[in-house]
This record gives structure tokens, C-alpha cells and sequence, in this order.
């Protein structure tokens, strides 16, 4: 679900009602969330998707080992609520934190003592209010770049961004791409085609790689952050584009793969608003490297640390299908690895003008 | 200056001429170049800039110690020179050392072992050819996002970005903002705005500040990248706009200053392109925290490394001004940092309306 800054206002005014009643009714305030521990995390099988489990916590006034963070989610609250209203510009969790951190008065004791105490209560009032923190004010720093055939309205400035024609440089991706704050016009895209790498994407758009198959071409540089993987899941839920993504060969690419598609068990609330179920792993695969004859100086061992990540990915519920662990157990036995970048030493063209497109066209992927 | 492609091109090809010549003759081919050791870099006081100094070095073939990098250098400028005959897309230095690398015919030695050993070599040619490796068409992942009263053209694709226009996103900094791949258009900017932190610049780009100021607002995400450096001088030089550096009030926030300024020892051949003499830092200062009243919850107390920190930048030649020691001296003695996002605690406008208009109005800065 969406929330408007209306409907977010709302909701914490509910909070805040339910908290005023109680006390009223000299009854001890209470704020009940989902729980947002790994225990209260699991992978759905039919959905796909990492979520929040069931169980929720209450957080009492009246409760010594509560009240300090009682406090806080209610100066929180208050606060988001505040700036909202005052239609202020959203701002980052830290800058949150520097606003609300004060001595109480006639005490010695802040009211925070550094953003570790602040972030997990911002998190908890997202799952609170069935809610991103992007929708409560709160940006992050974004860091990816696409293209492609598609426009998009920025909602706060009204300005719209044609992503056919942004250079060399590519869109920014916004740090907020929620449709409250950006809105999808004009597409003649096909499919949304992920990299890991920017040196990939750079090649990719050189090429002009999305003009002629018709794709959104997004790097998220690494391991993508929030509003890569938001905005990868809009486009494929909401323009009902498949996703494929082109990672290094090795337990990190696979890692990054699986974070666009199911999400992650650390930020499993996000995960349902953020995942991708039916994106593919284009590769590289173990077959390719005898398919495609990649030079063995092209190969990088693979050490103990890359060793014990493989075996944990493996033993994630949601690498247990089979090809997978097939795949998995090809490549510890091979024991190497091999970077996406490295695919140049085929001729700077042959990712976008052979491998990609066939792979795409004959579905050789990973699910 | 400046090198076309074609520059480049006839620049390798002499190196290359010379080569030949010397083995015709039998002799001992060399390739000669300017020393980048941290010996032969120093700080131009006239200039202000740091910069490569005369020393130079030559690499022969018949020397042990020096033919593996002289085959290495050969290697290298043969292939740059290729890929550009070719027009072929931009790529990473890390995708240059991936095609570059093999084994070599007839015996079990490879070219490169890793990109340890390609970069230093592409430094060199970059030095020996008097130019920047985006012209030898190698790219960096860039970071930075930017947006202002100014249009440009990228040469490339020939889309023309009007970063006026580029909403919440802003535009991203191209891989290559050379003259050759990036043509400064039409722009009303009186000063650039360089802030450190992407919430800061966040704040100021919903806050418009960039259209009430008439004014090109840059982050670099933390320390400037080679493309953040190089837009902020061009815009400096060639559109003679004054440069103003906002950033965190701390030893880090000062190098970071700085790095805009003069540029940086290890990459003194950079620096003399991508160094921005009259950069002004504009705070935070000593005197703005009893000026504004900051709060103390907003302080960091230094800790041992941010003191060690602070003394080793008091002792660049960059930072011998007066008005720079003193500074110095009195922020050793105070013993606290302050970030820039902390601001927000007087106002979230309270930067945008309040401190940066002031600060540059009244040229209240250290230079």
C-alpha cells in the first residue's frame, strides 16, 4: 500500500489519541508494533518474499525498562508528524536525530545519546504505521543511475524526466521514488535489466544498449540501496516489466540478485514494498565459462571468506530450488569466480551485442 | 589543456615512432616521463595548486628491472590507442586490465598478475601524454549529483541537460566531464555551492535555494571523486564562477576543502586540472558556533585520531595561512567537531535562509 502525507498524518495522530485516552483513564499509555527481529522474519514460499512475521511487542510507559524508549518513539512521532504538517523538506534519519536530541529539561539525560538509539525507532514507527520511512520525511542517500525508454513526473517539483535523453551521466535515481513523490509516464519498455557494476552500465549505455532492446538499464553501483531496489520492484509490479540482473560471478553477486528479489531478513518490513519475486539471475552461470571459452586469466580463485559466504547462500531458504543448488555445487567444486567486468576481454561489445541478448531471448537464466 | 582523441591518438603514436626508431637503430628502447613519486610533488605557492614536479624517469627494455614494465607500458599504450582508432565505449581501468591480461606465448608468465600493476602504468601514460585517463578513454564510477541554472550538452549522445529541470534527483555527475564529452551551455549561475553531505544538499535543492541564489549546487557524496573535482574547477574556470565549500567542521571536512582546492598529493598530475584555487570554505567556523548558539548536544567531542588528524593538516604547506593556523589553534583547544547536517536543529531552513546566504553575502570565509 501507498500512504499519502495525509494519510501518514493520520495514522500518527491515531497514535497519538489512543496514547491521550489512556492517560486520561489514568491507564498505562501503550504503543503496540509488529516485532522487527530475525526471529520475526521468514521468507514466504508463495510469495517469495522475506516478511515480517505475526507476533508484536507492546511498549509501555509504566515500565522502567520501557519508558526511555516510550520517550523516544513518542518524540519521534510527534516530530514527523510536525514537520509533515509544516510541510518541511524530508531530510535524513541522522538530521532526525540532531533535531530531537536535547537535555531534558530540569534532567541531565538526553534524549538520545547517538542515531543508534534513534534509527530503530524510526524503523519501528514505519512498521507501526504501515509505512516507508521515505512517506514519514526520511531519505536516504541514493546512489544508482538508469535509462531507458520511460518518463517519469517529479511530483515536489513537477519537472519531468525524460530518461531516453540524459547523456553519458544517466537519471539520478531519486532518494525518493515513492508514488507520492515520483510518478510514471510515458514507456515503451520491455523488461528492466539490473547491473551490478557501473563500469557494466557505463559500456551498456555507450552502446545504447536500452534504445535498441527497448529496457531500462539501472545500476544500483554495488549492492543496490533502497531506492534502487524500490524502484526496480515499482517498475515491475506496477509497469508489469520483467527484471534481469547481471552480477559478478561469486557469492556477492548472487547475494546482491537475491536482495532485488526477496529482500532481506534485516529490513524485512521493507522487503514486501521492495522485493522483485519473478527477477531473474542472468549470469554469469557456471556453463557459460565453457560456452563462452572465458580465459582462465579471466578466473579468481576463490579464498576461504568467499568459500564460507557460498555455503551460507546456499543454505538461505530462498536458494534451495534446485537448479540452484545444482548451480551452487558446480561452482564449489570449480572453486573460482569471476567478475562481470572481466567480460570485456571477449571484445568490449560482447555482453551487450551476444551475451545479454541471448540469454534474455532464450530465457537461460536463473530463477 | 585539452586532447581531442585525435591528440591522444598522435601522442601514442609518437611514443611509439620513438620506439621503433631506437630498435631500427639497435639501440635500447625508452620511454621517458615525469617521476609521480610523492618526492617529485609539491605545493605551488604562486599557483596554489599542488603539482608534478621536473623530475623525470626513463624505462628501458634492457634493464631487468625495469623490462616487465616497460612490456607492460608498450602493452597498455597499444591498446588505448586501438580502442580509441576504433571508437570504441569508454571502459574502467579495471576492465582495461581484464583485457589486457594473459599469459604469454611461450612462457608461464602473465602481462599483469593484477590491477595492481596496470594502474600505476596507466598513471604513467596519463603523465606521458599530458593528459587525463578520461581522454585515453578510461572512465571512474562517479558519485556525485548536481543542479543549477546551467545546460549541457553531452558531446556523445548530443542530448542536451538542463539542470534546471532535473527535479529532486538532480543531475548525475558524468564519468567524464571533460571538455571533449561535456559543453557547458546556457547558465545564469553567479557561484557554485560545493556541500559535502548529499542531506545537506538534499535540503537545499527542495529548498530551491539553487534558483533563489542563481547558483550551481553540487555533492560530491562525502570526498570529491575524480569527476566532482574536475566539474567543480571547469565550472570555476572557464565559466570564472566562484566556488564555495560547505562541509562538516571537522579535520575531515577540512581536507575535503581542501582536495576541491588544491588537489591531492598522490594525484598531483590530477590536481593541476581539477584544483580550484579560490575555493572558499564557508564553514562551519569557531566563531559561528557562539555566534548561532549550536547547540552542545550538537558537539562530537575529537577523539585521539581526529586530534592527530587535525595536526597533520595544520602542518600542510595548503593550510601555512595565517587565518588558517589560527583557526587551527583555536579549534585544538575547543576539542569538538560539528557536522554540517546537525544544522537542522536551529530550523531545517535554517542553512538555506539563514547561514549560506550570510556567509557568502558577507564573505565571512577562510581561504
Amino acid at each position: 500500500m501507498t500512504n499519502s502525507k495525509k494519510d501518514i498524518i493520520a495514522k500518527l495522530k491515531k497514535i497519538g489519541e489512543q496514547l491521550e485516552k489512556t492517560i486520561k483513564e489514568n491507564d498505562n499509555p501503550e504503543i503496540t508494533m509488529p516485532v522487527r527481529t530475525l526471529t520475526n522474519a521468514y521468507f514466504d514460499e508463495k510469495d517469495k518474499l522475506i516478511r515480517l512475521g505475526d507476533k508484536r511487542q507492546s511498549r509501555t510507559f509504566f515500565n522502567v525498562g520501557q519508558s526511555r524508549k516510550f520517550m523516544q518513539t513518542v518524540l519521534i512521532a510527534a516530530q514527523i508528524k510536525e514537520l509533515l504538517e509544516q510541510d518541511k523538506p524530508s531530510i535524513s534519519t541522522r538530521q532526525l536525530y540532531y533535531i530531537l536530541k536535547h537535555t531534558i529539561e530540569g534532567l541531565k539525560e538526553n534524549t538520545f545519546e547517538d542515531q543508534a538509539e534513534s534509527d530503530p525507532v524510526i524503523e519501528d514507527l514505519e512498521v507501526a504505521a504501515d509505512s516507508l520511512r521515505e512517506e514519514l520525511g526520511l531519505e536516504p542517500t541514493p546512489k544508482g543511475v538508469f535509462c531507458g525508454p520511460i518518463t517519469y513526473k517529479d511530483v515536489r517539483t513537477g519537472d519531468e524526466i525524460n530518461c531516453r535523453k540524459m547523456g553519458t551521466a544517466g537519471a539520478a535515481i531519486p532518494a525518493n521514488v515513492e508514488p507520492t513523490a515520483m510518478e510514471f509516464q510515458k514507456s515503451e519498455a520491455k523488461f528492466v535489466l539490473v547491473v551490478e557494476k557501473f563500469a557494466v552500465w557505463n559500456i551498456l549505455n555507450q552502446m545504447k544498449f536500452w534504445d535498441k532492446h527497448k529496457c531500462i538499464l539501472l545500476t544500483g553501483k554495488g549492492q543496490g540501496e533502497r531506492s534502487a531496489r524500490r524502484l526496480v520492484s515499482r517498475l515491475n509490479k506496477e509497469l508489469k516489466l520483467p527484471v534481469y540482473v547481471f552480477c559478478d560471478f561469486d557469492p556477492y553477486g548472487y547475494y546482491i540478485y537475491s536482495v532485488y528479489k526477496q529482500g532481506s531478513i534485516n529490513l524485512a518490513h521493507f522487503s514486501e514494498r521492495a522485493g522483485c519475486p519473478d527477477a531473474k539471475y542472468i549470469g554469469l552461470k557456471y556453463d557459460d565459462i565453457e560456452k563462452y571459452k572465458i580465459p582462465k586469466t579471466n578466473w579468481i580463485k576463490m579464498n576461504d571468506q568467499d568459500m564460507k559466504r557460498l555455503k551460507e547462500i546456499q543454505n538461505y531458504d530462498w536458494f534451495k530450488k534446485k537448479e540452484w543448488q545444482k548451480e551452487i555445487e558446480k561452482v564449489k567444486k570449480w572453486g573460482w569466480k569471476v567478475e562481470s567486468d572481466s567480460l570485456v576481454s571477449l571484445g568490449i561489445e560482447f555482453m551487450g551485442e551476444k551475451y545479454l541478448p541471448r540469454v534474455i531471448k532464450e530465457a537461460d537464466f536463473l530463477d
